[in-house]
């Protein structure tokens, strides 16, 4: 990080929810949203119907998760989330030349994995709130978070395994492995909560395995069930990795900055649950006067109990944000974002495909960078 | 349960330890020995070579669970189970005239998740001793125990599906749906917990659920794994699904009157849970005086609290025992193991196999319901 980059950081005006200029100036917002809802359309009653297998409770408690009920058990038209990743399924089918309804079952097998590595997460981290509402183990307890992740685990699987083809084993092989990746991402994030400093590299590696994976494999495995060979699938993957990495760039500044009624989470929330995210990390990289001051700061408030740390002000978090935004964390995230928005695309001049689809695989990776949730 | 039943089981002597008398008087304990220790000698290089490929610490978590390591991380010669599992995949493979090495990945493959659902099972459950040590979640934290635990389930799928081969994808598909039956099994038991009365069948269809789909995977996944017919494999299912029942009615008994040195459980174990295992579920729906007083004790002792009961003196238990057994509870289990065994046994008769390997899965069948651990 040089001294110009915190120099010009520095001026910035703070805004809450402002994040990252994309390389293309001109977001194509209406084809990426018609390109999200197809894939909600599609792989929503195909999800819905994998969860109805589940035995009771647990398909009443998956229900909840997903927004499909409330706690209740009333239906609710929740939040499901912004369903990327079953847009990229479907898309990722066309690229091989397949209709996008070959991805479906990857699709669906994607989000049940993303579900499964939330319900656990959610537990192992004690978070209270997902998409504006209370986390599984909160409303239903412990038991049935981990029970109910597991099982969609196992769903995915089923899903994909149940079609019988060479092409479906492959694919189900892609997501064991981005699985295992997930898995690995979440030990590093734990470890790493004990320890009183991380580099930015051991950042990029916890996040690349948090969320590159999965987003790689969403990338691929419409065009593995597709007859692709390995080397397109290679190829997508690296798209969907930098994509991921991206993304997660995005999200640690919607961590730090983002707007609680776009976000769904509370004010400053990586601050509140001391997260070491990127934009912590870079900050604490740079040196400086500003670099130094955050530093100590934040080894004191390590050695607070989690409810001291929650009684601080607004003010106080305040504070913290405009020192690493001060020691240039905020303006090397979304430097970072970008690069990484840019290699993902880059990736995408290796293998042909369908014009058509290039420039929707290039529109969600411009939306990815600019979104405010 | 006829009332002759009652008679006969109220003359018992009782004498911990004692199990089933299987239907063949003379139980090749030399032969079964040397399989399970062929099982242990095949699959455990695999099984730990697989376990390596976890990063830290899940790896070293990991081998604390399966008795490698001691909790201060040295080498230990623990107790890793009765490694049934493995020595029925070997067999597996010799059903369907295939060398035992072609079930390894099965072995590995099935024992990674029977594993897996050690792990979340003892968090869920808070059990706190497996194997005469401290459980996973005990020594290195509910989080650990989560995330290892998940770790197991996708390297299970991908020792399997990196073999790449259509019939690792159809053993790979009969381990998802023999685990999402693992996952249904543990959320019927944990349902169980909180009624205050279970049927006979209900608690079948559970311990089918835990004990008798991972057990049928285990015989079917070495056939499958060396080309056996879906028919085939069915069988040996069907063999492995009553083993299993057999098996778990052989451990509610040792859960009862087993010998705490032999199962490294304290005295009366499923007692001090209130476990509402078969000797204890026939006992009540058995009917008469010795089961309506047991129902109106356990009903007073489910208003009490865990300390309560962990207060209570041997006597206390003992005395419950003699009234699950005065009421029929304890023969009702024996012979329960005997019907399974002898269903497991007759499944054989549906297919062909060499003589020698119809042989050894007798054997085993025989070693099940005779064991004192």
């Amino acid at each position: 990080m040089t001294t110009s980059t915190r120099a010009r950081t520095s001026t910035s005006t703070g805004n809450r929810g402002e994040t990252v200029n994309p390389a293309s100036p001109v977001i194509d917002t209406e084809g990426v949203t018609a390109l999200l809802e197809r894939g909600r359309r599609l792989a929503t009653p195909e999800l819905r119907a994998a969860v109805d297998r589940l035995a009771p409770p647990m398909d009443t408690v998956a229900a909840y998760h997903f927004g499909w009920i409330d706690a209740a058990g009333a239906p609710s038209a929740g939040d499901g989330g912004k369903a990327v990743r079953p847009a990229l399924a479907l898309l990722s089918a066309e690229a091989a030349g397949a209709p996008p309804e070959t991805g479906i079952p990857g699709a669906v097998a994607v989000e049940l994995v993303h579900n499964f590595s939330l319900l656990h997460d959610d537990l192992m981290d004690g978070d209270e709130q997902r998409r504006h509402r209370d986390t599984v183990w909160k409303v239903h307890g412990p038991a049935q978070a981990i029970l109910v992740g597991d099982a969609l685990f196992a769903l995915a699987n089923e899903i994909l395994l149940e079609l019988g083809t060479v092409d479906a084993g492959r694919a189900a092989r892609r997501l064991t492995v981005a699985t295992r990746k997930l898995i690995d991402g979440q030990a590093q994030d734990i470890s790493y909560e004990h320890r009183d400093r991380v580099t930015v590299a051991e950042c990029l590696e916890m996040e690349g395995n948090k969320t590159g994976a999965l987003l790689a494999c969403a990338v691929s495995i419409g065009a593995v069930l597709g007859g692709a060979s390995d080397r397109t699938a290679d190829i997508l993957e690296k798209y969907g990795y930098h994509l991921g990495l991206a993304f997660q760039a995005v999200d640690d500044l919607l961590g730090i900055w983002g707007d609680p009624e776009a976000t769904g989470k509370q004010t400053w929330s990586d601050l509140r649950q001391r997260k070491k995210s990127l934009p912590v990390v870079a900050a604490l990289d740079a040196g400086g006067p500003a670099s130094e001051k955050l530093a100590r700061i934040l080894a004191d408030d390590a050695k607070k109990s989690e409810t001291e740390i929650a009684d601080f002000t607004e003010a106080e978090f305040a504070s913290r944000a405009a020192l690493i935004e001060e020691a240039g964390g905020r303006e090397w995230t979304s430097e970072e974002a970008r690069r990484q928005h840019a290699t993902a695309i880059a990736a995408l001049d290796e293998i042909d495909m369908p014009e058509a689809v290039r420039g929707q695989l290039v529109a969600l990776a411009d939306f990815v960078v600019v979104r405010k949730r």
